[in-house]
């Protein structure tokens, strides 16, 4: 469970939901059709911009916003240089028996293709080929969502719009504007609040998200065409332990590591 | 025929004419001299932006819009991988049988030129060119309507403040003001809507539409080299396979195909 | 002479000054000071922005934007592999006759290296040395007109700020506010005209026209060094015909081209 | 102590609260609601955003901006051109006296790796990388900031939006629209002066640091290979001095040097 | 002296205070205060965001936005092709008497190495190094300017916020709301005015300059680069006039150039 989402989600509608209700009643802002022009104006933009394979995938996309972080580097790390020493004493074929202890599948398909004894130049292909494609469907699950966060305000002025014209094609008093304005700049509101609390951070916590995951893989690529290579398991494990930051390295060769430095 | 954009055009455009007609009468929307000068101003600055040709063009283009999905990659791999079969077998000759098979005009070259005994370098120089092209001319269809979806709200502007500028000049009492600004403020909200629910969102669909194409061609480029060059067609199967994503592999070497995972 | 641009522009001015006429006078919307300003101060800001040879220089380079397309990459194709053959029959010294037949300078540049003997790592460098530079100079004058198209809504956003306080200063009567404010919005209102129907319009235009040129110079750039390499006459055609859309496609070789194909 | 920053925000908030403090209260300006909407708003929308080791890893990186340039540009220069001499007369392994005076540990990473005797290749590869990631943190850093830039006026409107809505719900009489539309303004406010006093300039602090960090890094880089690779010192102190703006250069070969030029 | 400058700041000055003087009278727009928040903020601001170095470098910068262009690129080319033609003669160490002849620092740097007998691959990598560094130092002091021409108006709106608060605050009768509002709109004033009409503009002529200088300087180590490779005087001239507008060039060795074309 990712606890920063459900603080911030959880804190930042509190704190909204505290000055509407603070300064008259919270039922002054619930406003039926002015939620269905945003939010159904919205769906239906993204309707027009995407397939809708892709936007039912996003449901499952932004699950992973909620989720924690599921694998450690460090972990990865560790695997790859146990299995460059096995190798290295072995032969490529002994790392066979690792694939039952790796949970990550994108770890197991490069073992296997090592084991299989494919070329390393396709090796490399297959694998660079199958992050991109990762990568790029990572991209349009946080795109739909940016996407929605742009939508979303339109739709709220396209709201105000249509009630400012109702309000001033039956003006008749002075003393009727007022509340009717004020309905009218709720749709705004909607479409602020969930462009700014809602579609666009979810967006960049897809980002980050995919930016880790893809750093994991192009890691374990890395290590992989080392350990086909028959690179030094330590020279292995420096390359790799500049992936992260300094202070999470724990190498398995220096335990007093002289690399705890180049902090920055 | 592509669902989503129907569904996302008509909820779209439903949710706002609900909205127009239960506060009043929709009739207050409908104004021909707004109209005209934001779809006509929007045209003429679209006809300044591009050569005619290429504007006359967008209609062609468009209608990809509403048209579903008419290649299945999958199929295509089949097919490639199969040519790779019977090409080693056979020799590359035999894949002229293969040519009426072909639906698609891109493979139908690749074939040919394969066929014909042009270099693998030409080959590839031939193809790509043909693909940088054809993505030119996709990126110049969403190139226009996303122009169109940036003069739109522009042109609204500009009649707003014509609106406003003939209100204020003849300004005499209070209560003449509000159905003037209502006027005044409708081609704000044709310029707005169009953006937003028809130019932009339209672009967006383009785009996604295009890759999608560019990105089979692709695969059909590196399948068409790896077959010219004689690569064994379990390894162009698996090159091909990371392209799409894992849920719709389907091997015909590995039944229960140990590549199931690779999610994410 | 290019209509699109005529339609355009006659079209969309056309239907502002209907709207401005309809709802009352032209000469509401007529102010010196208003458009001395805006047009003033676009000019100033794009003057301290540029050279002054740079500005001036935009003049000619305007008119582009009323003139037709010129050339046919058709035309220049079959120039290309006419001289193709001629080079394989004769050798390259033979293309000397055809310099009198070429319009296009730079293909006559290229030709002329060509007949000199230069090396083709000479030719290759200093044409595409010409092309990054006649590129340059056709990127300076869309952006010297995007810069104006952006200047000239800020330069309306002064002066309506200058009328605003103008007016709020010798505010005594509401009565007198109407005309006031109307004279204070006309600077935006020219701001936003001329920026969206006359500088960003007109920018857009020259930035297609020189993608057009340039690719007809990158497509004799490579013919050329095709030429000067010995390819095939056919090899050489089919390389040059991917650059344009299949629908233009006309080849000396296959009379019922199987080439009809590749849409997209 | 980086004096700039606190300059910059003593007199940039100096003058705003002297600005309100003419005119009337300071505490005209002291809203708790609002204060806590646009702060807490802001940390929400950033914590959905970012995972939480990164929200919490920027205090530590905002305190960079408060700290001057810790390290010379030229010092490093000086070490390595010292260094060079010593491994050309003494060999690669007499630069292991030189760890304990580098105080950088980038550098003394660097020399380590030269006197284990990693191939030059490894060096730079694992130097390069680590030097990617040092970026990528930094850069983390960086766009935290200018998010929070971004959303801190959404949530500033977003209070107005309340206040607004709250205000012409219950507006009565025109007298007292007055105060509720000043305190509705405030959360603009709030979110107009943190995003453009705080937020967006530390962002770009940190930018510029990061990029005199990252360039000492890479001189650092080149440095150390060029070493390993026995260049001689002079040409190693020509390439390294081409990093430094001219008035800084100080050569160690050349007294009164004739390189005191190419300013610009 | 560049004259575009002056005329653009005296121009769109002279406009605006025209404006500003003819709807009332000039003190009308003079308010201290004011000045000192938009101004005072934005210098704040920027100090945050650069080291004060940077912001006081600044100062030397802009002093180039008045300086005329020094230097002829033609006369940089046929000082290229005279020692081109000299070095073929005489060999490069006849080049050390052109040295007292350049007036440009980076040549005489570029001729120095080669008189040296400095390998040509340290050559290109010391003047490739020194001018990135040039184009480095020049795109921060075209950013400084960018950056305060964005926070200008955002400090004017700052001030505008104060300016509105306190007089919603404090309002008691409709009368004198419109000279409050007027001084408030004034910080709004200034700060469009300070961005648009002196720090975006300067920033652009920065940016001009620094590009037509960074050619100047690749065309000198593309110069010196061949010189040194001894290429053929015509070749080498030939390549170099490919950096200039067809009209400004003339060849010594075709009087009556056929090379007059390749206009675009």
């Amino acid at each position: 469970m990712d606890l920063a989402t459900i603080i911030g989600i959880l804190g930042g509608f509190g704190l909204v939901i505290v000055a509407m209700a603070s300064g008259g009643g919270l039922t002054w802002f619930l406003d039926g059709p002015s939620a269905m022009i945003v939010l159904g104006g919205t769906l239906g933009a993204v309707l027009i911009n995407y397939p809708i394979s892709d936007v039912l995938g996003v449901i499952k996309v932004a699950k992973n916003v909620f989720r924690g972080k599921t694998q450690q580097t460090g972990t990865v790390i560790n695997q790859l240089v146990e299995m460059s020493r096995i190798s290295r004493r072995e032969g490529l074929i002994a790392l066979q028996n690792m694939i039952s202890r790796t949970k990550d599948p994108f770890l197991t398909k490069a073992i296997n293709l090592v084991v299989d004894g494919v070329d390393p130049i396709h090796v490399s292909e297959i694998l660079e080929t199958e992050l991109d494609f990762i990568g790029e469907r990572h991209r349009l699950g946080a795109e739909i969502f940016t996407t929605m966060g742009n939508f979303a305000p339109a739709m709220g002025l396209i709201g105000t719009l249509i009630g400012l014209v109702q309000m001033l094609k039956q003006m008749s008093s002075p003393g009727t504007i007022g509340p009717a304005m004020a309905v009218a700049l709720i749709t705004t509101f909607y479409g602020v609040v969930l462009a700014n609390l809602v579609f666009l951070p979810i967006a960049g916590k897809l980002k980050t998200r995919s930016s880790q995951e893809l750093l994991l893989k192009q890691l374990i690529i890395n290590g992989i065409l080392s350990i086909q290579s028959g690179d030094n398991p330590r020279v292995l494990e420096q390359k790799l332990l500049s992936y992260i930051a300094p202070g999470e390295r724990r190498s398995r060769f220096y335990r007093d590591s002289k690399d705890k430095a180049t902090n920055g």
